[in-house]
């Protein structure tokens, strides 16, 4: 077995989910990660932990959504139908466990492809109980690297298997640090200021928090990889290109190109992907305002993958979000902008670029003002 | 997919387990059973009842034990040293189950075969209430055809994926109904007596009572496929010979031939495995005794396979354990013979034999006197 798998496994065991002996674990192992699900398993034994480890198998899920969809008249065009309630012996699993691991990687991304996106909702909106147990755990989400998610990516598998342990076995420590760098400068903060090609956008986050998201649960991250300072902007004033192509709901988007007024989305293009962003952008009035301002900081990452968990995350780009904001960034008893829906877009900073808070620069053409290549 | 998978789960889910609407299922399913997972699923879904499936990786588990034994500097050679009790979380899931589907099928039968037997059976032992709180359900246990079982029984797998099914896809209806007519022989019958070549032994069933074991929890039998009608006989005289070869502990037994006097083994031999069997023997009084008369009749198997759950339900043959007996064929309150082991042997009726109960033949050379090819 490839050595990293088990040092991914240590990374999320020790770095990510902090688990120490006597915890209860459940472990999610989608279909094609069976060597990680046993370097985990080897890992949570080492820490004397309690070990359950359920099939993430969308195979198996997908049957089963299809079984009960028959069972009760469902035919999922219209209506997603009634799916059970999270049945007690689930609930039960999770409510008594401290950790859960979700490892992803199956062996068809599209192996859900033919059950009905509205079946598939309904059956995820009567498992709410579980989702919530399971929440209230110290989860944490990861991927291990297989050939579905190669040819996703458009990637050989081995440059693939490259790809995603330089963006997971990175020193989580020193990495934090410098983010919760990032943090306190936004954090005391008034007005961040973002200029490059086609770009030059002002957001006010006076009172608002920002997230060192360090994937790790100390950190209220809970995926791995993660790598990037998060807030939650308002009052968002000028115009924005997202240089950076994203898949959103299975269509392609490229060089989207949104001007904002008073907070307000006021027109907005897009070279490709124009139906699926009307889509979001009438979804509510949450979707013409911003929900995030993102500053990827994962150094591992250095090229796209069509994996937003992964390309939110590559060093030397922001993403800001239409949507839903994080209460995590907001005072206190205060919710940020509301939305049904939160949808990134990625601008690359790697150009000739400013990142500004306040007047002072804090990244230029990517590079913050503490890193060697920062040209003052 | 072999459609003979779905025929399997469909068994399994209606004839076995008789799974309801709105029940509460945990699958196990091995490395190698992925194809049967799916189609359990389905079948689960179709009825209405609600599924958790859980991973029964013996490389997962395997991985688990050796960071256990790190961690608790356990080296497993002398004992097996301390593992955790049933955790919280795996308990919960059992006790909140109403069936547990079991789907045997490995990649490798020998995947635990570093991990040592002292630390297996330690790590067993600790989990005893899981177990109990698993045999509580209505569970049972089946085997998907894997290319490691092929190996095992010496098939290809074609071969051996024909043999399983042929086992497993029977009309278990009207094999139950006749095996209903053997277990009311055998109940109102005070003596068995087995003729067949170097055997004549004669054995007490007066007040016992005979399992009907028709592979449905219907009929308290949990192993999918079964089809043999057992009981505990006593006073034991005569001697008998085991012409089908066993594997008991990792050694090949060949030949062996006990001789008995008031109960009691007073003589043996064996043409190979004298050395386990003297091993078992040698446990405690009640294994120098007999626990169980089987008599094999599933027409479906007709080859050993070196797996006793299929051997010994073989048509035509019969097994005798020694050791201890299922309280099952005991009047209330009883209990019969005691032991630590229960090791079966086989006997071949299929050449010149004779089984009869109180002096009445009820199978010659292997055919029950109700079967056209029964010589009267």
């Amino acid at each position: 077995m490839d050595g990293r798998v088990s040092e991914h496994a240590a990374v999320l065991v020790d770095w990510s989910a902090r688990i120490e002996a006597g915890e209860n674990v459940v472990c999610v192992a989608s279909e094609g990660t069976h060597d990680l699900a046993c370097a985990v398993a080897r890992a949570v034994g080492e820490r004397g932990a309690n070990l359950v480890t359920l099939s993430g198998s969308a195979e198996i899920e997908r049957a089963y959504l299809l079984g009960y969809s028959e069972y009760a008249g469902i035919d999922g065009e219209d209506d997603g139908g009634d799916f059970p309630e999270s049945p007690a012996h689930e609930l039960a699993l999770y409510e008594n466990a401290d950790t859960v691991l979700l490892l992803g990687g199956g062996r068809n991304t599209a192996a859900l492809a033919d059950v009905p996106s509205a079946t598939r909702q309904a059956a995820s909106r009567a498992r709410t109980g579980v989702r919530e147990a399971r929440m209230a755990t110290d989860w944490v989400s990861t991927v291990h690297p297989t050939r579905a998610l190669a040819q996703q990516a458009g990637a050989s598998y081995e440059a693939y298997e490259n790809f995603v342990y330089d963006a997971v076995l990175r020193d989580w420590e020193k990495l934090a640090e410098e983010m919760a760098r990032v943090k306190e400068i936004l954090d005391r903060g008034s007005e961040v200021r973002i200029e490059a090609e086609e770009t030059d956008l002002t957001m006010a986050i006076e009172s608002r928090q920002a997230v060192n998201s360090a994937a790790s649960v100390a950190y209220d991250s809970h995926n791995l990889p993660s790598g990037e300072v998060f807030t939650a902007p308002a009052d968002t004033e000028g115009e924005v290109l997202f240089d950076l192509p994203m898949t959103i709901r299975g269509q392609r988007v490229e060089n989207a190109r949104l001007v904002f007024e008073d907070g307000e989305m006021i027109d907005w293009d897009a070279a490709a992907g124009e139906e699926v962003l009307r889509e979001v952008i009438e979804t509510d009035a949450g979707a013409r305002r911003l929900g995030e301002l993102g500053i990827g900081m994962n150094r591992g990452i250095t090229r796209l993958t069509d994996n937003i968990l992964f390309d939110e995350k590559m060093a030397r780009t922001i993403h800001l979000a239409l949507g839903r904001a994080y209460n995590a960034c907001l005072p206190d008893g205060k919710t940020g902008n509301d939305s049904a829906v939160h949808v990134d877009l990625i601008t690359d900073m790697r150009g000739s670029s400013q990142l500004s808070v306040d007047g002072e620069v804090l990244q230029r053409n990517g590079y913050f003002e503490w890193e060697d290549e920062f040209e003052g």
